[in-house]
Formats: C-alpha cells, sequence, structure tokens
C-alpha cells in the first residue's frame, strides 16, 4: 500500500478493495465479513436509530480522537434513549493525501472504542475527494440498538419535582480540542472526557426505569441541553452553581479564555431528570461506574418559569442560563 | 435567517435550532419532530442497515442533485439486500458561506425522493466547516429496512446458469455529472439515472423470491459489480457486448473521452443473476416497471473461469473485463 490516501482509493475499483482489506482485521465480525451492501441482522421490539457526523479539528487530541468520538458520540446517543447500543456504520470522507499512519491510528481507536461498548461495526463506505476539498479526514456514524421495554426516556419527559444529575465535570471535551488545536498549555493537562455511556446507563436502568430525561450535552454544553428538556417538558429548571462539577484546569482555562463551562461541548457526559424518589439511589449507583464517580445532584425541575433555566450563583443571586446564540468553539465534534 | 450558512449554524444554539426548524416543513413525521437524539420505531424481522456518505462535484446535475443522490444512493442498496427500505437517518457536512438557497433546494430533492421511495427521514445531524475546510456540502445517509421472509439475496449467490440482467443503460450517471462538471455539452444532453429502485425489487420479488444476486452498480460500474459477483460467487460470467443497453450520447461520450460505459457509475441501475427458468418471467416484469423498460439479459453464470468477468465481443473475440485498477472519475457520487 502506498503511504497516503489516494483518490484511487475511493474509486471502487482494485485500490478501495485494498483499503477495505485493510480495514477489516481491526473490525472483522461475521456481519461485516459479508461486505454486502447492506448489513443484515436479527432484531426485534422497539429501535433507536441515530447518525452524526464528526469533523473535529484536530484529529488527535488529549484523551481521544475523531475515530473514538465518532464511536462514542453514536453509542452515547443510542443511549440517551435508553437503548442498547447494538450495530454502528461507519463511513469515511477522506482528503486526497492523508497519511495511511492516520488513518490507521484512527481505525485503531474505532475497534478499541466499539470494543469497550460492546457494538459492532457492520457496514460501511469510503470517499476520498481531492486536496483542498475537506480538511483531513470527517467520519460519520450511524447506529441501532434496542430500547428494552418499560423504558420511555424522552426531553419532553422532565416534571416537577425530579432531580437534574450530571455524571461529572462539565467541559472537559472542549477546552481539551480547543488546547490541543491552539496550542494552549495548562499548568494540569485537560484530556477529552469522550467515552462510551452506555454501560452506565445500564446501571442507572437497572435502578429504575421510570427515567424521565436524559441527554448527553455535546455541543452547547450542559446549558443547551438543560433548555432542550425545560422547553420540550414545558417546565422550569433551577440548578444550582456550587453543585456542577466542573474540573480545576477547565476552569482556570475558562476564566483565562472567558468561557463558561456549562456551555463547553462534553462527550461523555449525560444530564437526567429522575424523579425525587429514585434520585438518591440513581446518583449511588452512578457512582460506582468508572464514568460516574463525580456524578452530583444539581438542580431540580420546578412548575415556575416554564421553559426557562435558572441559575443560583455561589453569591446567592439568580440569573437566567440561556441557549447560546452565537457559535462558541467550531469543530469540536 | 441569513442567506448563507454560517458556523453557527451547526453550533447546538440558537441558530443550529433555527436551521432544524427550517428544515423541518419538507420533512416532517412523527418520528424526526420528536426531535430526540435518536429515532424510535417498532421493527421485527430480519433487517437490513446501511450507509454512503455522497460528496458528488457539483451539486446540481442533469437528472437530479446531491439530495436525490443521497436519497436514493441508500434506498438502492438496502433494496439490493432485497429489504424494504424503511428509515433514513440524513447527515450534513456544510461549507461555510453555502448559500442557504442551495441548501434548500437540496433539502425539496431529498423531501420529492423520500416521498417517491415512501421512505421516512427520522434522524439527522448537521456540522459546519469553515470555508476552504469541505467542498460546498457533503451528505450522508444511512438507512434500515426490512428483509421479507424467504429472501436470501448476496453477491456470494450466483449459480452456473443463471441469467444476468440490468435494467436499462450503463454510464448514464458518471456521464451526466462528469459532462455537467467539466461542461461539455452534447448534442443529446445525458441525465443522470439517479432513481429508487425499491419499487423494481418489489416487482422483481413478487415474480421469484429465488434471487441469487442483485447490486447497484455505482462506482466501478457494472464491470466491477460482476466482478464482486464472480468473485464472492467463485463462478465465471460471460456477457455478451451487443446485448449490453448504452445510451446513444453516453456512447457517444465514451468514445470521445476514452472512456468504457461498464465502468462509469449508475445510480438507477441493478444487475441481478437469477436461475434461469426464473429469467424471461423477471424481465418481463422488470420492463413493466418505469426504471426497468430498457431491462435486458446481458449473459449468464458459468462454471469455467472461476471469479473471471470475460465479455463476447460484437467482433466474436471474447476478453476478460477486469475490476479497474485506479480512478475513473472522481466524485460523481
Amino acid at each position: 500500500m502506498e503511504d497516503r490516501i489516494l483518490l484511487a482509493h475511493g474509486s471502487g475499483g482494485k485500490l478501495s478493495q485494498e483499503l477495505i482489506v485493510g480495514f477489516l482485521p481491526g473490525l472483522a465480525n461475521p456481519i461485516l465479513n459479508k461486505l454486502e451492501d447492506s448489513a443484515v441482522f436479527e432484531a426485534n421490539g422497539r429501535l433507536a436509530f441515530t447518525t452524526d457526523s464528526y469533523t473535529v479539528q484536530p484529529l488527535f487530541f488529549p484523551g481521544g480522537d475523531i475515530g473514538r468520538l465518532a464511536v462514542c458520540g453514536t453509542v452515547n446517543d443510542l443511549s440517551m434513549s435508553g437503548a442498547v447500543p447494538m450495530y454502528l456504520s461507519l463511513a469515511f470522507i477522506i482528503e486526497e493525501g492523508l497519511p495511511f499512519a492516520e488513518l490507521k491510528t484512527v481505525l485503531a481507536s474505532i475497534s478499541q472504542a466499539a470494543g469497550e461498548a460492546g457494538v459492532k461495526i457492520v457496514t460501511g463506505d469510503t470517499k476520498v475527494v481531492g486536496q483542498g476539498c475537506a480538511d483531513k479526514l470527517f467520519v460519520n456514524t450511524a447506529g441501532v440498538g434496542i430500547v428494552p421495554e418499560g423504558v420511555d426516556i424522552s426531553a419532553a419527559g422532565a416534571r416537577p419535582g425530579d432531580k437534574i444529575i450530571v455524571n461529572g465535570t462539565t467541559g472537559d471535551h472542549g477546552i481539551a480540542v480547543l488546547s490541543q488545536r491552539e496550542g494552549l498549555t495548562f499548568h494540569t493537562p485537560v484530556p477529552s472526557d469522550c467515552a462510551p455511556l452506555n454501560g452506565l446507563v445500564a446501571d442507572m436502568l437497572a435502578v429504575t426505569k421510570n427515567i424521565h430525561c436524559l441527554r448527553d450535552p455535546t455541543r452547547g454544553g450542559v446549558a443547551t441541553t438543560l433548555n432542550d428538556f425545560a422547553g420540550q417538558s414545558g417546565a422550569g429548571i433551577i440548578i444550582e452553581e456550587e453543585s456542577i462539577p466542573v474540573d480545576k484546569a477547565v476552569q482556570a482555562a475558562c476564566e483565562l479564555l472567558g468561557f463558561d463551562p456549562l456551555y463547553i461541548a462534553n462527550e461523555g457526559k449525560l444530564v437526567t431528570a429522575v424523579p425525587p424518589e429514585d434520585a438518591d439511589a440513581v446518583l449511588a449507583r452512578m457512582k460506582h461506574n468508572n464514568y460516574g464517580t463525580r456524578a452530583a445532584i444539581i438542580g431540580e425541575v420546578v412548575a415556575d418559569h416554564p421553559g426557562r433555566v435558572v441559575m443560583k450563583t455561589a453569591m446567592g443571586a439568580s440569573r437566567i442560563v440561556d441557549v447560546p446564540a452565537g457559535e462558541l468553539l467550531p469543530r469540536i465534534c
């Protein structure tokens, strides 16, 4: 194989086939190995189906890369509907000239993350575009999962009294990518939180199926997710500034750069609204999961100010937490 | 709304929401309208799952555009497994500065093609990258379909004696896109054949479920698909040059440009291998479908030269039809 990707690697001809065969060892499974146009598998019941494209720049950052991101992002979107993620598709748009070594590293990450999450890559596609027509590599994953009986999670499901829980510190991913891109160095490096959360969600659902809302606060951060809950549920949300877990290095970076960690993207975080009677048990169970050790109740759903999210600050003041109007940090996912 | 796409349209914030709401009228359905991270629907049995990214350049060409292509391509990949296409995901990577009017035209095509194919767009994603980081617009679709009982189609299913049938002229799509891109004008314009083939496949399966191979000859053309059948089935294939339908204008363009229509991409064509006893009935039924009026038997599967495709030319000679080694026409899908 050449050491860089050529246009011909996307042609459907011999070089395409070499590329596919080169991919296979890391991703092999009986469904993918058939190399048909579609993957075929058995499934029964309620299915969840989702997609995301990943355009993160740079491709590699502390705590992850575009490959890990592409698997975790779609696994997490499925998990947020309570589904057990099963099968992923994988589609590359590659800029001509991308070093093979980088693609191989991304593939190794995809394979590792898929293994960790227990999902199979069953179908895929590769396109190559000329130099200057894409920025190195874009990845799309779509995913299919199975929603267990009795689970009915929706951003419209929040009810007054529900407790709002996050599974850990907010803003790590956005700051990690930004620092890498801009060459910023902090005393303590900030790794991305990029992680598959299906295991954590399974733990939560083992405590109660009565989880009202569940969403991963990616673009737009925790602030945007809470606004989705409030807006779609027609309820108000109050959060306590002091209870929101923020990593010290992220806090310092945000202060330096003028960002609010509540608006910074995460890739291994979830926000949930659960009935008050289940909140403590859910929280306790989350803390026992590797991806929930710093879980915390950060607020609650109220009947007041429907559609609005209000934060009580450490100083005792209240302020509205609005949806961001513009672009804070492009290309972080 | 602004008249061009801004980075902020991909931010997850207010402009993102405006964009999504702007998308909805054309694509609305009860599953998509919930705007959850995953679409949830009931499905039982054998499912087909596939994905493709579309990077065609230019975005608009005679007979279609990237939107119609993105729907038809994925509908066809599902159909080639015999599945009834049901649900599609839709993910955009947009270059900052793309005129809104172009995006709206693409969305209208998506909506029209999805309507024609009878599929629903149920989940999606939008990313915006800076100017120069993508070439206007890339689209990814993934799709889920249901494989009817008794259908078992595979590129490995060809058996000696099977007849090879195509549903019409070969090479239209590639030549249409190339002419548009290079500003070539022919006496008779060549429109792309871009079309959803699920109805045609349903017609064929109504004649017999015993269809051995079925594939849409996109990148690499009919030649590559036949090589897939021969290679994966461990059988030989003989085709008759004179029986292969080629549009006159496509033939003329190919002669002028030095291309072989057998290697040019199609987006509304299928190649099938069916048992000899079913071939005439399948062919007759195909000819009654709008997308099969020029269907023809072009050859047959043989026990000789396993893995190889041989063409008998009009002059009576034989030549091997190999897989293309390099890139013929980049960015045609």
